[in-house]
C-alpha cells in the first residue's frame, strides 16, 4: 500500500506555467511552491527565492529547515501541472500501433476483444499493467481513467498496482452482457453488476476513501450493455455517486447499430438519459458524431466528454468539434485512447488535438475560398491553440474527471500532482572537436528532440515542447507530493 | 572532405526489410548483405550466416576475412533503407514546432523570413546547420533535398557540412526576387542567377560528380520570383539539367495570388510550365490544390510531389490527395517541411501521412452515411497504410529525387544508405525488485517508446515502429557505406 502521507513538507522553487483559462497560459518565474506532508500545495508565492522562503514562508507555515526537501527548477526548466488522461484502456496497451486499416468495429473484434480476453492471466495482466502505468507516469500523466476488463481479480490488480506506483486512478471494471464475442463477455446483467460491486468492494479495501484509487461505473458502450445492464449501473450510479465512463458517437456505424438496437430512443445520448447514466459524473468519449440536440442534452446533464485525436484519426472516427462543445458548456479533456489512439502519451494527444482542430477548419478540396469573412471567422474560431491543447490536457481534464477543486493547476489548496520539465540546449557555436561531439551526444541523449537555441521567449519554447516534445523531456513526476518517476 | 570510399568491404548480416513496391514491404530474414568499399551492394543472399558468407561469397567476392567488418542486427533488430527527405528548410530548423495559427503566408513574414535573413551570419548558419543535419541523420534521413536561404556564402557551407557529416543532399540556394521583404530579397534576376552559379560551382569544387552533394535550382515559389528570374532559371536548367525543387498548390490565398500575379497562366502548374520549370527532375512539394488539369500536366512532364503532411496539418494548408496523386502517375515521397512541418523526422511524415489519409476518408459531420457502395470502396482507397507510407518515405522519395537507381531498398548494384533500426523488448513479468526496476529504466532509456512484448507479428512490430518509433529506434545510420551516426 502506498504511504498516505510524505516524510518531510516540500519546497519548489523556479518556474511554474499552468494553465489559468482555456487560451492563456500563466508563467511565475522565479516563484517558490510548498507543499506540505499531506501533498497540498500551502503557499504559491511569487518573487522567492530558497533563502526568502526559509527566512519568511518557513515560519509562516510553520516549517523547520531540516524537515523540508527543496526542489529546484534549473535554468531551462519549469513545473506543469501532472497530465489527466480521460480515456485510457489499460489492456490494450500492447496493442498500441496496431490497428492496420480497420474502423472501430471490426478493429475491436479483430484486436481488441482477443488482447482484453487474453488478461485473464493475472501475470500477464502484472506485466502489462506494469508497463502500462510506468510508461504514462514516464509521460507526465498522473491522473489516469482507466478500463481494465471484463475480469475482476486482474481489474483489482490493475488498482493494486496504481496505488502502489503511485499514479492517481479511476478504475473501471468493464460491463459487457450483449453483443460481444462468446470468448469475452459477461453472462449476464446480474452477474456483470456483482463483478463490479466486487472491485469497488475491492478498491475500498485498498483505499477506503478513494482518494488516490476510486471506481468507476464502465458500461463500454451502448451497443454491449443490456438494458437491464444499463438499468442497475444507473440504479447503482444513484445508489453511490460513484462516476462513470462510456463512449459515445465515435463512429458512424456505430451510430447506425445505436439507432437499429434502441429504437425507442430519440438519439445516442438518449439512451444513456433513460438509464440515469447521464450526469455531472459522466465522462463520454469521443462524442464526435453527436447532433446539436444531443449536445443540448449532454450540457444539460453535466456530462463532460473526452476528446481523443489520435484515436479519432487512426480508426478514420472522424473529428469532434472541440470548440463547439465548449461553446456549448460541455467540459473537455483529453483522451489517449489506448489503443484506438496509437500513443500513451497525453502531450502526443494535445499536439493531434490541435492538429486535427486544424482539418476542421481547411478550406474545400476545390482551392476556391467561396466563403463570407463571418464563415471565415468561424471556420478560424475551431482552431485550437498551443495553450488551449494545453488547458484540455490539464485542467480541463481535471473538470471532466471532477476533480477540479484538487488538481490541474498550481493554487494554494490543490494537491501537488505536477511534472518537471527540462528541454533541451543547443550548444554554442560547435567547435568541431571530438570531445564537444561527445558531449552534445551525452545532452541530446538526455534531453529529447526539443532544441532550444536560447533566443526563444519562453511561448515558443512551449509550442517546440508540444509539437516535438516526448518522456525524455519529463524529468521528474510527482503525485500528492510523491515522486512516483524520474529519469536518470 | 569526406572519403571517397570506406577502409574496409563490409558484411552485414540478420533481418532486412524494404519496400519492394507499394504496400508491400519484404522481409529478408537470415540474410547477408555485402557493401563494397565504394559503398555498393554487391550481394544480398538469403539464408546466409557469417561462416557461409565467408566460406561462400568471400571468394566470389575476392574478399579476404580480415579485409571485411561485420555488422550483425541482433534479435529484434532489423535494417532499413534510409529515409529520404524530399523537402526540408534547412535554416528553418530552429522554427520547428513555432508557427501559432499562421497559414502561409502570414506564417512566411511573421517566422520564416526573419529567420532565414539572420542566416547571413556564418557562425549562426554553422550552429543551425549543423544541428539540422546531426538532427536529420539521427532520425535515419540518409538523403535530403534541403532549401537553404539567399546567402551564397552560408548555402555553401551547408554542402560543405553535409559532405563533412556524410549526409547525401540536395542543396538549393534559394532564388527570390520578388514579392519578399525588402531585408530578405534577391536584387534582381540576373542576381539571383549569378548567385544560384556561384553555388553550384562551389559545390561542384567539393565534389566534382555530385556524387553525395548535388546543387539543385530552387525558385523559391511562383510568387516570390520575376518572370525574368523564371525564364532564366528554366534556361539554367535546360543547359545543366540540374535538378529543380519548388512549392505548389499548398495554400488557397496563394492559390489567389498567383492567379492575380500570372493572368495568362490557365494555372499554377502552367505557370512553371512555361517557364521550362516542369520537368521529370522538379520536386513539386505540397500540390494539395491541384486541379485534375494540373495533375495531368504535371504527370505528362514527369514531375514530382513531396507530399508533407505534418507542415499541411500545421498550417492549415489541406490535405494533399496522395492515391490520386500516385493513380495519376506522379511519383510521391515524404517531406518533412521543416519548418512549416514541426517535426525534422521523416518518420513522424509518414506517420502523418498515414493519419491524414484517413482524414480524406472520413465520414461527413452529420454521421450519416449516405453514399453508395462504390463511393464507399473509393473513400477507403485514400487510405494510406504503414506499408504504403514506408514505401514513400524510401523507395518513393528516391524517384522523387531521381536516385531511383542508386538508393531505396536493398538491391545489388545499389549504394548502401540504410539504418539499423532496434526496438524495446518488454522484461518478462516484473519481480518487484529494485535492482530489475533499474535495469528495465537503462533498457527504456535506450530503447524509445516502442514497446515489444514479444507475441508481435513482424508486420506489428514495424507498425508499433511506425507510429511510437523515434530517433532512439535509430541505433546505426550510413549513407554509401560511410557509419554516419550511432548511438551510444
Amino acid at each position: 500500500m502506498a504511504p498516505l502521507g510524505n516524510e518531510k513538507n516540500q519546497l519548489y522553487l523556479g518556474l511554474f506555467i499552468h494553465s489559468v483559462k482555456l487560451g492563456e497560459l500563466q508563467y511565475l518565474h522565479d516563484t517558490a511552491v510548498c507543499v506540505d506532508k499531506s501533498g497540498k500545495i500551502v503557499a504559491v508565492e511569487q518573487q522567492y527565492d530558497q533563502k526568502k522562503a526559509e527566512e519568511t514562508l518557513y515560519p509562516k507555515l510553520g516549517w523547520k529547515t531540516d524537515d523540508v526537501t527543496v526542489t529546484i527548477a534549473k535554468e531551462g526548466q519549469f513545473f506543469f501541472p501532472g497530465f489527466i488522461d480521460t480515456h485510457i484502456h489499460a489492456p490494450q496497451y500492447p496493442n498500441v500501433g496496431i490497428f492496420g486499416k480497420s474502423t472501430l468495429l471490426d478493429w475491436l473484434n479483430t484486436y481488441t476483444f482477443p488482447m482484453e480476453a487474453s488478461l485473464s492471466s493475472l501475470p500477464k495482466a502484472r506485466r502489462v499493467y506494469t508497463r502500462c502505468i510506468q510508461r504514462t507516469l514516464a509521460y507526465g500523466t498522473t491522473t489516469a481513467a482507466y478500463y481494465a476488463t471484463i475480469h475482476v481479480p486482474s481489474t483489482n490488480l490493475l488498482a493494486d498496482l496504481c496505488l502502489s506506483l503511485g499514479q492517481r486512478a479511476f478504475v473501471g471494471r468493464v460491463c459487457m452482457d450483449n453483443l460481444g464475442p462468446d470468448y469475452y463477455l459477461d453472462e449476464s446483467a446480474s452477474q456483470s453488476l456483482a463483478a463490479t460491486r466486487a472491485t469497488i468492494d475491492h478498491i475500498r479495501s485498498i483505499d477506503a476513501d478513494f482518494d488516490l484509487i476510486s471506481p468507476i461505473l464502465t458500461p463500454r458502450f451502448a451497443p454491449a450493455c443490456s438494458v437491464d445492464a444499463m438499468a442497475q449501473l444507473g440504479a447503482l450510479h444513484k445508489e453511490t455517486n460513484l462516476p462513470i465512463q462510456t463512449h459515445i458517437a465515435e463512429n458512424v456505424d456505430e451510430l447506425k447499430l445505436v439507432r437499429d438496437m434502441f429504437p425507442d430512443s430519440k438519439n445516442y445520448a438518449d439512451v444513456y438519459d433513460r438509464f440515469g447514466l447521464l450526469g455531472k459524473r459522466t465522462i463520454l468519449a469521443h462524442a464526435i458524431h453527436l447532433s446539436d440536440e444531443e449536445v443540448d442534452l449532454v450540457a444539460s446533464r453535466g456530462s463532460k466528454v473526452s476528446h481523443c485525436p489520435c484515436s479519432n484519426s487512426a480508426l478514420t472516427s472522424g473529428v469532434a468539434r472541440v470548440r463547439w462543445l465548449l461553446d456549448k458548456g460541455v467540459g473537455v479533456g483529453l483522451g489517449t485512447d489506448v489503443s484506438g489512439g496509437y500513443s500513451p502519451s497525453v502531450l502526443d494527444a494535445a499536439r493531434q488535438a490541435a492538429l486535427v482542430s486544424n482539418h476542421l477548419a481547411m478550406p474545400s478540396r476545390t482551392g476556391e475560398k467561396q466563403i463570407d469573412a463571418e464563415a471565415e471567422d468561424d471556420r478560424e474560431r475551431v482552431r485550437l491553440s498551443v495553450e488551449e491543447v494545453l488547458h484540455l490536457a490539464t485542467r480541463g481534464g481535471a473538470e471532466v474527471v471532477c476533480l477540479g477543486e484538487k488538481i490541474g493547476g498550481f493554487e494554494v489548496g490543490k494537491e501537488w500532482d505536477a511534472q518537471l520539465i527540462g528541454l533541451g540546449l543547443v550548444p554554442d557555436e560547435d567547435d568541431g572537436t571530438e570531445s564537444k561531439q561527445d558531449e552534445d551526444q551525452d545532452q541530446e541523449h538526455d534531453t529529447g528532440n526539443v532544441d532550444i537555441f536560447g533566443w526563444e521567449r519562453w511561448e515558443d519554447r512551449v509550442a517546440k515542447w508540444v509539437f516535438n516534445g516526448d518522456d525524455r523531456n519529463v524529468k521528474k513526476v510527482w503525485v500528492r507530493g510523491r515522486l512516483v518517476h524520474q529519469r536518470r
